[in-house]
């Protein structure tokens, strides 16, 4: 399962850095090719000053060995081996009439002393970051979503929007980090659902993202914009730093467990501002994404 | 003792805000007062858009109640009543030449059922962060805290200056946040301190704050700087932001206790920049200034 989930994403992150390139028509993703010292590497792909693309990256990575410590104590196992990897990306458009979009798919195996698998899920996700709010777009990505989930169970999107919801939440800023999409993780054997069942759903998702995000950034990328619509999208920037640097589990783990910085931190924004206690105008199309974000919408 | 120290740090914002306005010569601070439902409240200041100060905080607050459930844990302790109070602040100046610098003097009490204080103790320091390196600079800055150390005890000044350079430090980037400066807390009743000596310790630093700040704003505000300079300047904040949102206890806790989130995150740099894997050209003023943070220097 490892071998052909690794192969999978290394095939998915062709396919999409392609359709990125193809779409931005100017630049080009910078690959680096890295090795973890204790076990695996990864495959870092990154997008900076295209025309449509301010900054992304669509990353793969496999890691073994021993588990790190501070995985140790969240997974509340001992010393055991392991293997992790995943495909990664979060794409940051220039104009702030299009949104960021984040994904995630990832499969884990954890090891015995005689090296078999006692434990192996998949995990993963894909969510949608607006700086306006289009909700033809909102409803277009999680149509998608919701036509890969339905597919291989009806109560998959419900479940797994209201976990994507639950997890990209802005706790300390009571709001939602964006519009959502789906969020799922620990997705082991059950009754109904095989390992190989599970493997046929996340490769239907990540199958899916172009489906997803294309149609999206082709309708916004040369809508015009004005200096005061930039910063409002360099201000809300800030937000998803604060969610990814505060809360957001993947990055920290990746911190303390010495990931490879520049591959976790690609995530961040090129250009962000702070302004103390900045408030959108009233009945503005600022406000409407604030409000928006305070609860989430069912958006189909 | 503890309207003693809110009487002052009221003082000090004062003398401080005063100072700070007169050497931008435009921009004024706007205050906020803000109370805190579960108990007492603060008096928020911030600059914005000036000369000199691109964005800046000095801000009080005091308060008091039942000791939220994270800080219980984090002190070892049930469920007490506190009171804490402090004066936090931090200045970005716009020009890249111009050090950022951040201080920060509290003073927190514990109270049993009968509302006898059984703990109380003393904290804080001041540091700075250069983006460009001017040696003089952080000399100047580090005499005058040792000054002011040395007046109440020798070892003051190599114990708190270490505990600085530990503190500032971005562990996942394996260096300091700035040239450091002191940091101290749990400052207890010894046999060598009374509380009122470290209120005469503490009290001693805040007032010597514009003395080790003033003369190199002065030196550094006018100087010319490149486009170039400046974007090294946004990427280095980025740096402050990850500590601030990753390591720093202070903000973590406040935005965990659902402390005043505006007050708190003041302390985010206006502008910022994240680029991938960027690094200073070999022998350039940037690099200069990476590498004397890898390693804490003995600036004295």
């Amino acid at each position: 399962m490892k071998d052909k989930f690794y192969k999978y994403i290394q095939e998915l992150q062709d396919t999409i850095t392609l359709k990125i390139e193809e779409i931005d028509g100017k630049a080009k993703f910078d690959e680096d090719q890295w090795k973890r010292p204790e076990g695996g590497g990864g495959r870092t792909r990154v997008i900076e000053n295209g025309n449509v693309f301010e900054k992304g990256g669509v990353n793969i990575s496999g890691v073994h060995g021993a588990l790190p410590k501070a995985m140790q104590s969240y997974f509340n196992v001992g010393e055991v081996n392991f293997f992790a990897c995943g495909l990664s990306l979060v794409l940051h458009p220039k104009n702030p009439m299009a949104p960021t979009v984040h994904a995630n798919w990832r499969y884990f195996e954890m090891y015995n002393k005689e090296g078999d698998i006692v434990d192996s899920w998949f995990g993963g996700g894909q969510d949608l970051t607006p700086y306006y709010l289009f909700e033809e777009d909102a409803v277009h990505f999680h149509q998608v979503c919701k036509i890969s989930c339905d597919k291989h169970n009806p109560e998959f999107y419900p479940a797994y929007k209201q976990k994507c919801d639950e997890y990209f939440y802005n706790a300390h800023r009571e709001e939602g980090r964006g519009v959502g999409g789906l969020f799922f993780d620990y997705c082991k054997t059950t009754e109904e659902m095989s390992m190989q069942n599970w493997y046929d759903f996340v490769t239907e998702v990540g199958n899916s993202f172009l489906e997803a995000y294309v149609p999206i950034i082709e309708r916004r990328k040369d809508l015009p914009f004005t200096k005061n619509q930039r910063d409002w999208q360099e201000i809300r920037r800030g937000r998803y730093v604060e969610f990814n640097l505060v809360h957001d589990k993947g990055t920290l783990f990746g911190l303390k467990t010495n990931g490879r910085i520049e591959s976790i931190l690609m995530s961040l924004p090129p250009q962000v501002q702070w302004r103390y206690d900045h408030h959108p105008k009233p009945e503005s199309e600022e406000e409407k994404l604030v409000k928006v974000l305070k609860k989430p919408v069912e958006w189909l």
